[in-house]
């Protein structure tokens, strides 16, 4: 057991909230009341399609300067909405949407597993959502983070090592001071390379059927544990 | 009373935690443990008279790069033990008293006042202490802090404009929806002169029998407050 760790930092989207069960959710009750039939499914998961080459956009042009991740959300959905043929939806109906990915629901366990863990460490996102969302999304859904850490604090998208890196010198840490818990293999892989502890998580239903990775740890993580309660017994807290 | 506030932001050193005591305390009883008698009292004052200026060179040369407020501390503590007598005290000393910094305690209404102000808002420090020190203090003195925001994260000290407008900025809200709680009058004047809102909560023992200002407003504050919990009274928390 790694007992030099000081400060847990956790991935977010799936690891410690879900979303995509949360925008469903959300869109479709928001559309009903709307009277606006879309294919709700087909937007999020199209949504969570563009996530990722939308930051590999900024991560791979760092001279444009960094772009926070609702902005790159903004502009992802428009044109999606349009390819699935939901159609009529105003400038502030798509910030309603992009402001869905503000208030998602924690997973079952996350509440309880983060209040234990704070007990004993420093608890922290170390998210690619920017530091509005994640503090709006901690407000709305009670994580007890002890501070916000975020892509946006240090202007690299993981899996950059700047942001990893960075994360543990802002908290005065050195790198194995500091344990990354995800549900995702290539973020933990990202933050083992530079020497973070590492606990892998799994959220099998993450995806909903469209899930085709991350059922199991795929490398020599520090620990792998059921939920974050399990990890707090672990870790004795 | 401005409804549309989203977030407060506080000043920390002054405003929430007694520095003057907890510093005095935590190293008379140090220096009796180690048998090294020195005028801590005087170290303490003179640590906190070098602090203004170290951050000014700071902000007058950006050029040289930010610098945090723990190693500006610890620049500046072994000259004044030297000038003060303090003698024999190794590197890992000056660290330890460095240190304290991290672990200063409350003012008797802080942490009920933070607890309650939480509620309806979001609640960060702004300090110029660097995001280290104020997790560090928030674990030890129980500040309840949603997200932790610092000058370090703004490359900019206090009173710099882009530490305040940096501070709405991350939370993505206009300066207007943002509030600085500060016993300082400076403080709060360089918040207002960008947008914020403010309230002044006087300290009147900050310095001990050194105080000589800040005893009471000295600018049209949309609140002055006896403490945190009138605070959370005026706003209806």
């Amino acid at each position: 057991m790694p007992t030099d760790v000081k400060a847990l930092l956790f991935d977010v989207f799936g690891t410690v909230v879900d979303w995509r069960t949360s925008l469903i959710d959300n869109f479709t009750k928001w559309g009903n009341a709307k009277g606006i039939d879309g294919d709700w499914i087909g937007l999020v998961d199209a949504w969570r399609g563009a996530y990722m080459p939308s930051m590999d956009e900024v991560r791979k042009h760092p001279d444009r300067g960094f772009v926070i991740l609702d902005d790159l959300q903004r502009k992802s959905v428009e044109p999606l909405a349009a390819r699935l043929g939901i159609t009529g939806l105003t400038s502030a109906d798509f910030d309603y949407l992009t402001r869905g990915w503000h208030s998602l629901e924690p997973w079952p366990d996350s509440v309880s597993g983060l209040t234990r863990l704070k007990t004993n460490f420093i608890i922290s996102p170390l998210s690619n959502g920017n530091v509005a969302l994640l503090t709006n999304m901690a407000k709305h859904a009670g994580l007890p983070w002890d501070l916000v850490l975020s892509a946006e604090v240090f202007k690299h998208y993981k899996p950059d090592p700047e942001t990893y890196l960075g994360a543990a010198k802002i908290l005065g840490l050195r790198p194995e001071q500091v344990m990354l818990v995800a549900a995702h293999n290539n973020d933990l892989a990202a933050a083992r390379a530079v020497g973070l502890k590492t606990a892998f998580v799994p959220r099998p239903t993450e995806y909903g059927p469209l899930q085709n990775r991350d059922f199991g740890p795929e490398g020599e993580w520090d620990f792998v544990v059921k939920d974050l309660n399990d990890l707090a017994d672990k870790l004795g807290c």
